[in-house]
């Protein structure tokens, strides 16, 4: 009943929000800023205690690295928002004009969402960066961070509320949410909640997809491949196969499976081995493998399982239509390389695989906002509506259908006494 | 087991399919349209044998009437085809493109969804233009019509399957399903279903809804509002109130409420009460309203009822914001309009509410995919993502990132000795 109160709220604020002009939007950004920076003592030093009551409760060393909010994670953050002001405001742009008729005129034109709820890890630093995007991009957010990180998160949402607040942003457009009970009584509220952006584990994002009737964005798994074709240059394919399986592997883009074309198995496994073999990674191997290369038997459950870790399995493929079908069948859509020098092979590829990306002759590290100069990051996607991949700004909008008319009736038009031009036209909306 | 097993093969075509050439997708519409033409009798032979059966059933005559698929239907459709035909192919557009570094190019290019579940009302025509809607944008489809028409939808289904098999569309791209239980198993479906457009009463299309894992395109009321402002021309008023009331009561884009500003209720209302009374409209108002003309005291059920009859329910609101209020807590989200005078208000109105389709000095009826000039029409959304208000073509599309590369690794970057340019390309996609 609580939370129900507080996505009303949500709900309340995000159709003044939605109509806030960009001046006001920035100004409260800047306000935010200048809070986080002459408030940075209260930040850190909740965050002392977050860090001692997760040592207390002997939280692992790389979580511990995450949950860490000091001075310099402070300055990161307000660069964040600095660029963020610096950005177009992405609502109101018309999307397309069309006359319908002398004096009425359709545009459409983007608008936020609405109310998004985030769901995100143990980084503090996520809720200010997932705030600020939505406060550019109009939208009101209810947010969820980890537990460990609740006494920084506190001091963090109360900063960036009363700074947006004092600025003249409608009260009640962040919401924080402290328990898991909270999440499981937000997953309910589809009359107030419009998207649910969920960060984290395969079992959790999979656990929130699966209950709850708003629509959510994001991905559970990140089951991606690299295909070394017929026509791929050895070196080339060695270099992209280790970039994609260890430049980072506990990220969702990392590579878990290997498609080997069977005729250039016999040159390439052996000295993709070797390199994969000094980053101490284990490999898994199908029957066709082992016959070239010392592995461990790969079985069914490797061609589903990401790893996210220093694993990989390798399977040899007749032909790149058998790459593509072990792709679709067993990918999560994410991401997917191919490496050829044979341009058909990349075209036949790149419209066959189905996947939010699909590279040729580059590592499978590159799905990514920031590498992709989308600027801030929502998150990745692998859904198969709205917004797909790396997921910018853009994704926290939608649009809305406007009319100007001078008083028309479709009566007029059924009886055939006017009839519809359908223009085009190159103007923005105005009233 | 057996739907699960027609919802693979979909999958399967469905890949094949979104790599089809513009002129493959073309010939299979023209061999389409060729053999509806060839086969009407087969055709109008099955439906006589649904209407003979519908009569026994004693359907109601607005259905029958529907369910009627003649000689003058069958050239509807086939015209339908030919502008289809005509039409560009939405799939493989670049939507953008940008130089990440040197040999690395990004480019962001529209696709099919993949498999899309379609739920249609009794009428014949709807198989046909929602099938070559999906062929048309690379989609594989499954189809369920209404029982009433099974005999019709089975040869129709018949027709395209094979004519489009015949000019080399993959098989088993185009699947009909019979009963309401080969429905409840395909909202199970979610790993070969991308998208459910279900078309249909409030209560089937909430029920998809609520049953279903699946992404669901569509709406289920519509509840639209007109709101007469302080500044509204009471003739032009009274004819948008009218039209959007009476013109077509049984559609989602009719008015069901009526908002009026305070200050001109004692002008505007007996004016408009005597034009509804003339188009035999039933008015339930709010206790305001009775002190100025004759009505049926309204209840708060009243707000929230899609009548889609002769009824309507009036409310004086005491500002814009009141009506805008009232608006955002008991409308769905479909189509809304403000008659007025005064460019602030409109822009206000505009801007606050949270609506698909919002219109100024207009009747409601126009949000409507052939008024929109879309062409074809998927159907009318009110989700918050995706597609909103009337949805053509472009709804059944969403986008592939590609990159392009020359061997890239993202460990270059990483460590500073190479550097992402970000630069935006006019270039189309090409391999």
């Amino acid at each position: 009943m609580e939370i129900q109160k507080l996505a009303h709220a949500a709900k309340e604020a995000s159709h003044d929000l939605a109509a806030s002009s960009t001046e006001l939007k920035n100004r409260a950004l800047k306000e935010i800023a200048s809070d986080l920076n002459s408030r940075r003592k209260e930040v850190i030093d909740a965050n002392r205690r977050d860090l001692e009551e997760s040592a207390q409760n002997n939280l692992a060393a790389p979580l511990m690295k995450r949950l860490k909010f000091d001075d310099s994670k402070i300055d990161d953050v307000i660069a964040g928002i600095e660029s963020l002001i610096s950005l177009p405001d992405p609502v109101g742009t018309t999307l397309s004009a069309t006359e319908l008729d002398r004096g009425l005129e359709l545009y459409r034109v983007s608008c936020p969402i609405g109310v998004i709820g985030v769901i995100f890890e143990s980084r503090p630093d996520a809720l200010v960066q997932i705030s600020t995007l939505c406060l550019k991009s109009g939208n009101a957010v209810m947010l969820k961070g980890g537990s460990e990180a609740h006494n920084t998160n506190r001091v963090l949402a109360e900063i960036i509320s009363g700074a947006s607040e004092h600025a003249g942003i409608p009260s009640g457009w962040i919401q924080l949410l402290e328990t898991r009970a909270d999440v499981q009584e937000m997953l309910k509220l589809d009359t107030f909640i419009d998207l649910i952006i969920p960060r984290g584990s395969n079992e959790f994002v999979r656990y929130i997809m699966d209950n709850s009737n708003i629509s959510v964005l994001g991905h559970a798994d990140g089951i991606c491949h690299v295909y070394v074709d017929r026509d791929a240059d050895t070196p080339m394919a060695v270099s992209i196969t280790v970039d994609s399986k260890c430049q980072y592997v506990a990220v969702c883009n990392a590579a878990e499976t290997l498609l080997v074309h069977e005729d250039v198995a016999g040159q390439f496994l052996p000295a993709a081995a070797a390199e994969l073999k000094k980053n101490n990674v284990e490999i898994r191997g199908c029957e066709k493998t082992a016959a070239i290369i010392d592995v461990i038997p790969a079985t069914e459950e490797d061609w589903k399982t990401e790893y996210l870790d220093y694993i990989i399995s390798v399977k040899i493929v007749t032909s790149l239509d058998d790459a593509v079908r072990h792709i679709n069948t067993y990918g999560s859509g994410h991401t997917e390389t191919i490496v050829t020098a044979n341009n058909d092979a990349a075209e036949r590829f790149i419209s066959l695989v189905d996947a939010g990306d699909v590279f040729w002759n580059c590592s499978t590290r590159f799905s990514d906002g920031y590498r992709y100069g989308l600027g801030a990051e929502v998150g990745i996607s692998t859904n198969k509506i709205h917004a797909r991949g790396p997921v910018g700004l853009e994704g926290l909008l939608i649009y809305k259908w406007i009319i100007k008319g001078s008083g028309q009736i479709v009566a007029d038009y059924a009886a055939g006494t006017r009839k519809f031009t359908h223009r085009k036209l190159d103007t923005k909306f105005t009233v």
